[in-house]
C-alpha cells in the first residue's frame, strides 16, 4: 500500500510504550518517527531499536518532526485537550487513547474545535470495538436476528486496583468501557444512571467503596447493568449479556483449554486487560493506520468521547446522591452521526 | 420404616395433580388418603388409581378422614388461610404450596398462629431449597471458601405468562422464588427494593411491564439483583451467580448434552419449571415425608412464608412508585431461627 | 398402585445395602422382606431399621421367606448363575447386578434356562440405561435427527483402582458398562475388538496396564472407541460422543455450578460412580419395581448380559493377542427382541 | 526494525494469494518484491495494489528478483522441491507451505540438501504451531504440572472435501496436521500407525471412505487417536485432549458467544480452516519475518516436514492393509535438534 505512516506517539508510560512496540513491530503500514515524554529517559528506552526516531521532551516539537503524518496520543488524560487541540491545528489524523478529555466540558471543547474544522479527525481508543467477541455481538444485534435489545448485563472485573484508585474512577475510569461499549452495541444514549452498592470487600483498600452496581437508562428505552468490582482477587472478567425480545447471546465466558485435574475442570481466567485485548489493541491501530493511509477517519469519534465523559460525570454524580441522576448531552454537531463507526 | 404417611390433598388442579402422583408413584413412605377439591370431578380424575383414598368438595372433611396424618396443600392460594387454620387446629404437619398466604397480613395471621401452638406444623414449598444446584450453591456459601457474598445475580426466564398474569405478580408469583432463595443462601434479609425497567417486550401481553429488573438491598450490605422476563420467548432459565469477597460461583448455565451440527453447538435450555426443578419437588416432598414419619419439621418456615409475603409486597410499591421501598418486617417469632432448615 | 412389593434381597455388600436403603427409603410400591448373606453380621447391619425383613444365610431360605413377591440380587458374581436359576423355578422377577454371570457360557447357559421358561423374568444392573444423559442421547440418536451413528468416542475414567483390580478387569468389569451401552444406543452388536495401550501411567498399581484404548467394530458398520484409565487420579468421568452422518452429540461434559477464583473457573467433576449415577440407580430400582407390579418385565435382559460377556471375552483375548479379535455370539432365542427395553 | 524484507512469493492460488495479502497489509516488517505463478494472470491479480512488485511465470526469475531476500513457497506440492533446492542455491531463508515435499523421499533429499548446507534456511508452514490454543496446550504440556502424557485424542473435522480430494489424502493432507502437532506436543517419534473405519458416511463423495480413525504408537510409549472426518457437513472442528498421568487438557471447544433461542443455547462453529486459524497464520508469517529479518531460522524445520511425510505414508500403507504399519525414519542428520522450535 505504498510508503509507511510517520506516526508521532505522545506519551511514553506504560501504555505509550506498549503502542510504540505494535506501531513498530506489530502493525503493518506505520512506523514511529517521533516520540515526546516530558521525560526523555522513558521515551528512549520506549523507542530504543526502533528506527529513524526523534525522541523529545515536547509534544509540540515531535508533531513537528519531519516525516509526521499522524499522532498517537498516549500521554495522561489532562493534556489530551491541548494536545488534540494541537494535532488540530497542524490538520494531523489522531487515535487519541481514552478518555478524550478526562472532564466533559473539556471533551465538548474538543468537539467543538473538530466541528469547526469540518472534517473528522480524531479516533478515540475505546479499543472494545474490536474485540473479536464484540464485533460478534455487535454483528448479531445489528442482523436484527433476536429483536429489539431490552437489557445489557456487563460484568467488569480486575483483579486489584492501582494505588490512587478512587471511588470515582469506578465509574469514569472502568465503567466509562462499558458506557461506550453499550452506546455502541445499542445505538442509544443513556439518559439516567443509578448506583447501588454493596457493602464494600474487605480486599479493597480503605476508602474505595468497591465494588459497586451501576444502572444506566438509554433513549430506547434498554436498561444496561454494570457490576464492577476491581478487587474481585479473581481476574480480569468483562462479560456482556444482550437481552433481546427474541433471545440472548452473552460473550466474555469463552475460554480455549479446560485442565481437569483431582481439583476439577478449569478453565483459565485472563489476569490482565493487556492480555485480554491484546488483539483488541492491535485491530484497533492496524484499523487506525489503514484507515489513515487511506484519507479516511473511521472508529469511535470524539462525540463518542464527549458523550462517555458526560455519563461518567452523571455516574459520579449518582454515586454520591444514592438518586437517578439525569444524563444531558449537548446538542449534537451534524459532523457526528451515530453511527460512523 | 414402618407404616405409610396418611396425607390428605387439598387442591387437585395442576400442582395437586402432580402431588398426588407423586405422594403415589415416586416418594418412599406416604400414602394418598383423601383429595379435597370443590370440583370433585377434577379430585376423582387426580385421585384415579390411586388405591383407598376418599375424595372430598370440602378441605375440613379431608382432614377429618380417617388415616389422614398430614396435609400437603396446594390449593389456591387465597384459601390457603382457612387451610392451614385447620390443620392447626388438628395439630396436623402440613406442606404448603407457595404462597402461604398471599397478602403478608394474613401470612403473619398464620405466623402467629402457629407461634401460640409452640412449635412448627408448617413446610412451605419453595422447592429450589431442594435442587441439586441451589444446594450445591448453598453449601459453598456455607462452607466460607469464598469468603462473605457481596452480591447475588439472579436471573428467572419464563416462556411466555399464562392468562390473567399481571404486573404485580411478575414480583409476588415470580420473583418471590428469588426473594426466598437469597434469604436462604445469604441468611439475611432484604430490607429495601428498588424496581426499573426496560420498555417492554412486544412478545409481552398489552398491559404487561415485562421484563423487569429487581434491587434487593440486605441487612448484611449484600445486593441482590433479579431479571424477571416471563415472556422471553426462549426457555425457563434460572441462573444464580453469587459474587463473593473471595470468588464467584455461578448456577444454571448447566448442561446435559451438546449436539454440534450445521446450526452450531447447541445445548438445550429447559421449557418449563416442572420439567426444570423435577427433581427439587421429588426431594422436596420426600424430605417433607421423611421428617413427618420421624416427628420432625423442617424446610422452609411458616416465617419464610411470611417474609417472602412482607418483600414482595415492598417489590409492588417499588414498582407503582419508581423509587426505593423500605422492607419493614414484624419482630421474628422465637419459634423461627434463621437457619431452621 | 396397591400393595407394596415384596422384595428379597441377596448380597448385603457395597451394592446390596445401597439397593436395601433404597427399596425402604428411596423408591415408592416396595418393601424390602428378606435379606440374604453368608455373612449374616453384615445382613444384619444392612437391614437395621427396616420393618418385617428376615435375615438369612441362604438365598434359597430368603426367595422362600413370606412376602417375597421378586428378587434383587447384588451378591457376587459368581454367585449370580445359581441364583438366577433358584428364581427361575420359582417364577420370581429378578433384578440382576451386572454382570449377570461372569463367564459368556454361564450367561448362555441362564439365557437358554429363561428362554425354556418362554418368558422374561430378569432385567440386568446396565443402570447407564437409566441415566438422565444416556437417556437423553439415546433419544436424540432414535429420533433419526442426526441420522445414522459412524463413531462413539467414549472415556472411562476413575480416580484410581480398588485392590485386586486386575488388566483383564479393565475390560469385563469396566468398560463392560460401555459394552452394553454401546449396544444399547446403536441397537447393534460387536463384531470384532482391537485393544491398544500406551506405556501404563506410574500412578497405577504394578503389573496393572492402565490405561488402555479399546476399539470395536459393529454389525452396522459402526465404530466404538473407549478410554478406559482407572487410575487417572482426576475423577470419575464417564463421557460418550455420538458422531453421526448429520450431526454429533456428547454427554458426560455438564455441570452445574462454575467457580471462579484466583486458579480460573472451575467446575467439579464427581469422585465416584455412586454420586455420578445416583439418579441412575434410583430411576434403575424405580422402574423395575413399577413394571413388576404391573406384571411386566422391561430394561436390559439376560441377553443383553449375555451378548456384554462375550464381547468382553473377546476384549480380553485382544488385550493379550495385541491382533484383532472377532466377537461370535450364540443365535439369540426368539424370546429376545433386540429393542425390548 | 529497519528496512523492509523483501520476500518473492511463489505460487499465486487460493493460499498464496492470502499470503501476499498477509505480507502487504497484516504483517510488520516485510514486503512482497516478487510473484511467481505459471499462470501470470492470477499472479497478477494477487499482486494488485502491491507497490513495486513484479510478476514472473517462472519461480527462479522470481527468486532473482531484485530486492528479493526471502522466499515463501505456496506452489503446489509437486513443485516444492525444485524451489527449495532453488532457494538453497542463493541461500535464501524459506518459508515453505505444507507439505515440505509430498513423496518422502523427496523430502528426505531436501533434508539432506539442507545438511550439506550446515544451516537451516527452511520453515515449514505447519500453522498450529502458532495457534493460541494449541501453544497453551504445549506450555502445559511442558511445564510437567500434568505429568507424562499418555494419549493425545484429535478431532478433526471439516464440513465436506473439495473435489478430487481422495482417500489417502484423509491421511496425507489431512491428518498430516495432527502428525506433526502430535510430533511437537509430545516431543516423540511416530513408531507404528493403525487405522479403522465405520462404513462410510452418506455424504462422502462415491468412493471415499469417510470418516477414519488413525491410531499413532510414538516412541515414547504415548498413544494419538485421529478421528478425521473430511464431509461431517457440521463444521471445521480441531481439538485435541491430552490424558496425562496427573490431568488432561483439551482444546478446540472453546466458543466467544452463546446466544440463546427458543432452539436452545448455541454456540457457533467455525466452518473453515482459514477462519479457524487466521491468527494461527499471521503469527507464523510474522514469526518468520521477525526471525529472518534477525538472521535466524526458527518454527518447523525441513526434518519435521520429512517426518510428517514419512508417517503419513505409513498411514496410507495403514488404510490399505487394514494392519498396524511400522514406522521408519531416516537417521536423524545433526542439524536437526528435536525441540528447534
Amino acid at each position: 500500500m505504498g510508503d509507511l505512516l510517520g506516526v508521532a506517539v505522545l506519551g511514553a508510560g506504560h501504555m505509550g510504550a506498549d503502542h510504540i512496540r505494535r506501531l513498530d513491530r506489530v502493525v503493518s503500514g506505520a512506523r514511529v518517527v517521533a516520540v515526546a515524554d516530558p521525560e526523555t529517559d522513558r521515551a528512549e528506552e520506549a523507542a530504543a531499536g526502533v528506527e529513524g526516531v526523534a525522541v523529545h521532551a515536547d509534544p509540540e516539537a515531535a508533531l513537528d518532526a519531519p516525516g509526521v503524518q499522524a499522532v498517537l496520543i498516549a500521554s495522561p488524560g489532562p493534556a489530551h485537550e491541548e494536545a488534540l487541540l494541537a494535532a488540530f491545528g497542524r490538520g494531523l489524523p489522531v487515535l487519541c487513547e481514552k478518555p478524550l478529555v478526562p472532564d466533559a466540558a473539556g471533551a465538548l471543547r474538543v468537539v467543538e474545535a473538530e466541528s469547526r474544522l469540518g472534517r473528522r479527525l480524531t479516533q478515540v481508543g475505546f479499543m472494545r470495538r474490536y474485540d473479536a467477541e464484540y464485533l460478534r455481538l455487535k454483528s448479531l444485534l445489528d442482523s436484527g436476528r433476536l429483536g429489539r435489545a431490552l437489557m445489557l448485563h456487563c460484568t467488569h472485573r480486575n483483579v486489584s486496583s492501582p494505588p490512587g484508585f478512587t471511588t470515582a474512577m469506578l465509574i469514569n475510569s472502568s465503567v466509562s468501557h462499558e458506557i461506550d461499549a453499550a452506546r455502541w452495541l445499542l445505538g442509544q444514549e443513556p439518559t439516567a444512571v443509578t448506583v447501588l452498592r454493596p457493602g464494600p470487600s474487605s480486599n479493597a483498600p480503605d476508602g474505595l467503596l468497591d465494588p459497586q452496581f451501576v444502572l444506566f437508562e438509554t433513549s430506547g428505552g434498554a436498561l444496561v447493568d454494570v457490576e464492577i468490582f476491581v478487587n474481585s482477587g479473581f481476574g480480569y472478567q468483562v462479560r456482556c449479556e444482550a437481552v433481546c425480545e427474541g433471545g440472548s447471546a452473552r460473550i466474555g465466558d469463552g475460554h480455549s483449554m479446560v485442565v481437569t485435574t483431582a481439583d476439577g475442570a478449569r478453565e483459565e481466567v485472563a489476569q490482565d486487560y493487556l492480555v485480554r485485548f491484546a488483539d483488541a489493541y492491535d485491530r484497533e491501530v492496524q484499523a487506525w493506520v489503514d484507515a489513515t493511509r487511506q484519507g479516511r477517519v473511521t472508529g469511535p469519534s470524539a462525540w463518542d468521547g464527549y458523550a462517555a465523559s458526560v455519563v461518567a460525570e452523571a455516574g459520579v454524580r449518582a454515586q454520591e446522591s444514592g438518586a437517578r441522576e439525569a444524563v444531558t448531552l449537548a446538542p449534537r454537531p451534524e459532523l457526528y452521526g451515530f453511527d460512523d463507526h
